[in-house]
C-alpha cells in the first residue's frame, strides 16, 4: 500500500541526486530512454516502439499520488482500492460509509466524484536542458535557484497557454543534469465507478501491509469525464483476467514518486541520523494518538480510519527505511558503489569535486532542517490557510518571479485542490495540529524563537483549539471568495487560521531563501556534475532517480527466498478463508464471507514480480508481452521498502492484485455486469 | 528526571561490560575505589577516610530506582519528588489527588505507606572475586551462568541469614573483572511525610525535562521505619540550607543505575541500529495512546499521568542516547578509547581476542533480541501474574538452581513489590498490554510462531481485553493466596492472566537458556578478558559501569557554553514566575502563585555541577566539603544523555534542586514547621 496521501510532505524534501548503472532487472526507465537492448539480452524479446507508445498513451497519472491506466474506450480507469480511499472516505458520512461498505454505481450517473482528484495521460517529452542550462549559467545559491525556476515557469506557461485541458511540468532529471517538458492532456473531472469493502483491499491491515503471500482486492474502478461525459479513450490496454504465469515477463508502466539511489554518503548519513530518527519517532506518537482517539467512538473510528491508514503506510515506509541503512551488508554496497564513480571520476577536472560540495550543503542543512520541519504545522485547515495566504501572494507577482507551486502552470490543480469540497473533522485537525505544535516545541527546544513564533503564550492543545475551532475554512464558500479576493481579502481577513498562516508565512519564506542559498543551489550544481559523472562512467546504462514522472519497468513474475523457505509466485482467493480468524484486521469481508460458496477459491489472487517499483507506482498496470494488463501493482515486499536507496534483484518484489481475482469480484463479489461487459470490449 | 520505574525492564538487559580510563571529573567511583589523590590534585584537598565513611553510613538506595539520604536522627530520607511520585499517586483517588496537590503530614502519624518501597543502606562491602571465579573455572555459555548464579545465591544466603533486616547482594563488577557482596540493613516500611505539588516539581514538564535553566521544586522526604516507629538513624548527612557558591567542590553520593561507557564496536551498533530505534519507535507510539486516551476524561487524566511522565522521561533519554550516537563526534571519541585499549592489549595472550567474543555473542542476540523483548507483554496485572508463575516454580528449586530474581535473598523484596497493596486501573492496564502485544506482531511478523503463541486466534485488542477484564489479580488478597499456595495453587487457578502467564513462561525460560549460551555467557567470558585488559593498561585509574549501587563521584559547581552563551550555574526562585506562561506545563503550582508576595525570590533554586551521574542518581545528596547537603540531585542536563557511553566534561551537567529552596518551601510554600524544626536538628 505505497505513495498514499501522506501527511509528511517534509518527508520527500531531500531531492534525489542521481542513479547508478542498472543490475539486472534494476531500474525505472524513462521512455524516451528503454533499455530495448538489455531487456533483448535477457528475455529474448522486447517491446518495440510500437508497443511502447501504446502503453504510455494508456498510462495514467493521478494527481493524488498513484499510477493508473485507461482499460477501456470510455475513460475507465484500473488503479488500487487505497488510491481512491480518500475519494471513498470524503464522500461518507454516519449515515452511509462507503469506505467500510464499496461502492458499486449501478448505473454512470451514480458515479461518485473525486474531490482533489485529476487523471492525467503524458502526450509529449522534449528536452530542455539547453534552455534551463543557459539560464542558470554560472550563477549558484539563491541566484541559480531563482534563475532556473523563473525559466522553469516561462517554459511551462509557453508549452501550454491552454490550462483548462493541458498541463506541463519540467522534470528535473539526473539531480539537474537533464531538464524535460512533460506535457499533459489533464481530466480533471474523476469520478469513482468501483470499489470494494475497505476490508477486501486490506485484508491482514497494518500486519500484512508490504508483507507476502497476501490476500488483498486491492483494485477499484474510476472514470475521467469532461462536460459532464465520460471522455473517449480510444488508447486503452486492453483487460485480460488471466492467472500470470511464473517466469514470465512484466511490465510496470507509472509513477514512482521519489528514490535516493545514489546519494553521496553525507546524504545518507543525515537521512539515517536525522531525518529517519525524527520521522519515526513523530509519526510513532502521532500514530498512538489517532488509535487511542479513534477508539472513543464508532464515529470517529471511521472519520479517523483514513488518516491512520496513512500514517501506518508511511510508518511502515520509514521504518523499512531505517532498517536498510542499519544493515551493514546494504549500506556496504551502496558505498561501494560511489566510490567506484569516484574512482571512475578521479582526474577528470571537469567534473571536480561535487561530492565536497555535497557535503557542505548537507552540514548547512543540518542546521536547517529542524526550522523547515517544524515551522509547518499539520492539519488540514491550516494548510488551505497557507495554500490562500502563498496563493495570494504569489499572484501578485510575475508568473517568472513566483514560488514553483503558484506558477501559472502550477495554480490550477492547487486551485483545484483547494476548493473542491469534502469532509473536515474538526477533531481530527485539532489533534494533527496539536501534535505537530507540540513535536516542534519537542525538537526546536522551548526557548527557540521559531518555537515562540509558533506558540507564544499559548500551549500546543491550546493553540490547536482555539484556531481549528475560530476557522471558518472547513466551508469551501469562505475559502472560494479569500482565493477570489486576492491579497487584500487574505490580509484583512479575521480568520484565525489564516491570520496564523500569514504570521509563519514570513518565516517560511525566509528559510526558504537560506535553504536556496544553503542547501538547493548547492546540490543543484553538485547534481550537474554528478550527472556529468556518472554519463561519463556509465553511458546510457542508468536511469534517473524517481521523479513522480512516467516510467516503465521490467522483470518477471517470480518468487524469492526468504530465510531459506521459497516465497510461492501466487496466492489464490481461497487462500484468504484459510488465513482468516474472524478477528480484524484478519477477518474476511462481508462479501467474501456471503458468497464464499460461489467464489473460485482456485483462482489467482495476489502475485509477485521482481519489477522495480516505489511508492507512487501503486496502481500501476501490470502488463504482459502481448500489452495486455494481468494485474494492478499496489506494493512492494517488505525488502522494497530498502528500495529508496537501491534494488536487490535477489529480494526485492512487486506485489499486485490479478486481474483474474479482480475479473471473479466483479461476477461474484461486488457484481458489476455493466462493467464486466465494458472491460470485455461489449 | 532520571530513572523513574520505568515500564521497559527490557532496556536494560544488555550488561555493561566495563569502562575506560578515567578523565578529569569523569567517574561513578566505589566507596573503595575513590581517587583521593586525583581529587587532591584538582582540587588541593580530598576527603578522608572518616569523611567517606560518614557519608556512606547516611546513603540511602530506594528499590523504586532512585537515591536518597538520612538528614535527621528520626529515619528522614530526602529524595525527589519524582522517585515518590508514584506514592503519591498510590495514594490517590478521584476524590483526593495527593500527586497534584502534594502532600504534608501535620504529625508523622499522618505519614503515608509507600506500596512497594524500600530504603537500603549498605553496611559492608567485601570481595568475593575469587570465589566466583573458582565456581567459573574454565565453563562457557549455559554451564557458566548456570555455576555462577549458583555460587552467587549460595553467598548472598551465607552473607545475610536474617533477611528481616539485612539484604545480600553480589555485584558484578567490569562486566565479571570482580564480584563483590554488598550487605544492607534494610527498611521496608517506607513513608511518606512531605511533598510539593506536581506542578512544583515539573514545571516546565516534558520539554523543560533535561533542560537547564531550570525551575523545579524535585524534593521530598520519606521516613524509614520499623516495628511502627520512625527508625533511629544517628548516620546521617547535615542539612545546611545554603546557596551554592560557583566552583565549590561538590559530591554526589547515590546508585546509578548502569552505563555503557566501555561498549565494544559491535555492542555500540547493536544499540543503534536495533535497540534504541525499535525502542523510540514503539515507546512513542505508547506515549501517544496514553496522551489521547487521558484526554478523555479528568480521571483517565489522572490515572494516567505517572505512567506518562515515566513514558516522556524514558523516551527523551532514549531519544538523546541516539542522538549521542548519531553524532559523529562523540563516537568518535568512543572508537578512540577502544582502539587505545586494544593497542595496549595486543600480543598480550592472556588477553587474547575477546572482541571477537563479543561480535559473536552480538551476532547471536541480533536473532534473539526480538523474541526476548516481545514475549514478554507489558502491563501491572499481567506483571503480577509473571511473577507469581515464575516465583512459584523456581521456589520449588534449591536455592542454588533458582533465576535470580527468585533466590532466597531476593525473594522478600520480590514478594513485597507483589503484595504491597495499590490501585491498578483496568484502561491503563488494557491500553499497555494491547500496544505491547501489537507491537510484538508488528516485529515478530504475523507467521513467526511467537506471534501464534503471543495471541492465537484473538486480536491484540481482544486478547487484553479479555486477561485485563477477566484477572482477579488487582485484588492483593488472590495474590495473597496465589503466593502462598504455590506451584500447586497457581498450576490449578482458571485465573486467565495466570493460565496466560504459565503459558508464556515455557516460552520465556527458552528464550532464556538460548540467551545464556549464546549470549550472556560468551559475554561473561570476554568481559572477564576485557576487564584484564583494562587493568593492566590503565591500572586503577578506572571505574566500573554503573550497576545500581553505592558510588560517589566529585565536581564542582560550574556552568557550561551552550552555542556560543554562557548558562548560569544557577537558577532563583523569582525565575519562575518570569518564565511561566500561564499555561501547562508553564503554569506556576498554585501554592507558589498564592505565596508569591512573602517567597524570597533571590534564593537559590535550582544549580549545576559537573558530578557524572546517571538515572538511578536521582534523589542522591549533593554534598560540600564540610559533608554537609546542599542539594538533592534530580536531573541531568540535555548532554548527559550521551552520558551512558560517555563522559564530556565540557558539557555533560548534573542538575540539582538546592537545600535553599527546600527549605523555603518548607518555611513559606508548603509550610512544614516540624520537618523545620527536625532538619535543624531541634
Amino acid at each position: 500500500m505505497q505513495f498514499r496521501r501522506n501527511i509528511l510532505f517534509a518527508a520527500t524534501a531531500l531531492c534525489a541526486l542521481a542513479s547508478q548503472p542498472a543490475m539486472a532487472e534494476e531500474g525505472m526507465w524513462t521512455f524516451d530512454g528503454f533499455p530495448a537492448e538489455r531487456v533483448r539480452d535477457q528475455y529474448g524479446w522486447a517491446p518495440d516502439q510500437a508497443w511502447l507508445d501504446a502503453v504510455r498513451n494508456s498510462a495514467v497519472r493521478l494527481t493524488g499520488g498513484c499510477s493508473a491506466s485507461f482499460v477501456s474506450s470510455d475513460g475507465l480507469i484500473l488503479t488500487n482500492h487505497h488510491c481512491i480511499a480518500s475519494c471513498l472516505f470524503d464522500n461518507s458520512t454516519d449515515a452511509r460509509d462507503y469506505l467500510a461498505d464499496g461502492f458499486t454505481a449501478k448505473e454512470r450517473e451514480e458515479e461518485l466524484t473525486c474531490p482533489g482528484q485529476q487523471a492525467e495521460v503524458v502526450t509529449s517529452i522534449s528536452d530542455v536542458t539547453g534552455d534551463v542550462m543557459g539560464a542558470i549559467g554560472e550563477l549558484s545559491g539563491a541566484a541559480l535557484t531563482k534563475a532556473r525556476d523563473a525559466k522553469i515557469a516561462e517554459l511551462e506557461s509557453a508549452g501550454c497557454p491552454d490550462t483548462e485541458t493541458t498541463r506541463c511540468q519540467v522534470v528535473t532529471l539526473f539531480g539537474g543534469g537533464q531538464y524535460k517538458l512533460y506535457t499533459y492532456r489533464k481530466y480533471s473531472d474523476v469520478r469513482l465507478a468501483w470499489a470494494p469493502e475497505d476490508r477486501a483491499a486490506t485484508f491482514g491491515g497494518d500486519p500484512d501491509n508490504f508483507n507476502f503471500p497476501r490476500y488483498s482486492l486491492d483494485a477499484s474502478f474510476l472514470r475521467a469525464y469532461e462536460n459532464g461525459q465520460p471522455v473517449a479513450t480510444p488508447d486503452h490496454l486492453k483487460w485480460n483476467p488471466r492467472a500470470p504465469q511464473e517466469g514470465e515477463i512484466t511490465f510496470v508502466v507509472g509513477n514512482p514518486g521519489s528514490t535516493s539511489r545514489l546519494w553521496t554518503d553525507s546524504q545518507l548519513a543525515f537521512e539515517r541520523e536525522v531525518r529517519l530518527p525524527v520521522t519515526v519517532a513523530t509519526l510513532s506518537e502521532l500514530r498512538g494518538r489517532l488509535i487511542s482517539a479513534m477508539d472513543e467512538s464508532d464515529e470517529k473510528t471511521r472519520e479517523g480510519r483514513d488518516m491512520l491508514g496513512g500514517v501506518e503506510n508511511s510508518l511502515k515506509v520509514y521504518i523499512g527505511r531505517t532498517a536498510a541503512l542499519n544493515d551493514p551488508a546494504f549500506t556496504g554496497k551502496l558505498v561501494e558503489a560511489q566510490s567506484d564513480l569516484r574512482a571512475k571520476s578521479a582526474g577528470n577536472a571537469e567534473i571536480g569535486d561535487p561530492w565536497s560540495t555535497v557535503d557542505e550543503a548537507i552540514n548547512s542543512y543540518r542546521t536547517l532542517y529542524y526550522p523547515l520541519r517544524f515551522t509547518q504545522p499539520s492539519g488540514d485547515l491550516y494548510g488551505y490557510a497557507q495554500t490562500l495566504v502563498f496563493a495570494a501572494q504569489e499572484r501578485s507577482k510575475p508568473n517568472s518571479e513566483r514560488l514553483p507551486g503558484y506558477t501559472d502552470s502550477a495554480l490550477p490543480l492547487t486551485e483545484k485542490r483547494l476548493l473542491d469540497e469534502r469532509p473536515i473533522y474538526s477533531w481530527l485537525d485539532t489533534l494533527t495540529m496539536e501534535w505537530s505544535l507540540s513535536k516542534a516545541r519537542e525538537y526546536l527546544g522551548v526557548d527557540d524563537p521559531d518555537s515562540q513564533l509558533l506558540l507564544g503564550k499559548e500551549s500546543p492543545e491550546q493553540l490547536a483549539e482555539r484556531l481549528v475551532n475560530g476557522t471558518r475554512l472547513a466551508d469551501p464558500a469562505v475559502r472560494q471568495a479569500l482565493w477570489d479576493g486576492g491579497l487584500e481579502a487574505v490580509e484583512t481577513s479575521d480568520d484565525p487560521m489564516i491570520q496564523y498562516a500569514l504570521k509563519l508565512a514570513k518565516r517560511q519564506r525566509e528559510l526558504k531563501a537560506l535553504s536556496d542559498a544553503q542547501y538547493s543551489g548547492p546540490l543543484a550544481v553538485a547534481g550537474i556534475r554528478l550527472a556529468d559523472a556518472r554519463f561519463a562512467a556509465y553511458g546510457d546504462s542508468v536511469y534517473p532517480d524517481a521523479t513522480f514522472t512516467l516510467r516503465i519497468s521490467y522483470g518477471r513474475v517470480k518468487g524469492w527466498t526468504e530465510r531459506g523457505n521459497e516465497v510461492p509466485i501466487l496466492t489464490t482467493l481461497g487462500g484468504t478463508f484459510e488465513r482468516a480468524t474472524g478477528n480484524a484486521p484478519f477477518d474476511v469481508a462481508s462479501a467474501f464471507a456471503a458468497n464464499e460458496a460461489n467464489i473460485d477459491k482456485t483462482k489467482t489472487y495476489d502475485f509477485v514480480t521482481t519489477n522495480d517499483i516505489i511508492g507512487g507506482n501503486s496502481g500501476s498496470p501490470v502488463i504482459d508481452r502481448a500489452g495486455t494488463v494481468i494485474g494492478a501493482a499496489f506494493d512492494g515486499n517488505i525488502h522494497s521498502l530498502g528500495g529508496n536507496y537501491g534494488y536487490d534483484g535477489t529480494r526485492n518484489r512487486t506485489v499486485a492484485v490479478s486481474t483474474h481475482a479482480i475479473q471473479e469480484a466483479l461476477e461474484t463479489i461486488y457484481p458489476a455486469p455493466s462493467l464486466v461487459a465494458e472491460l470485455a470490449g461489449q
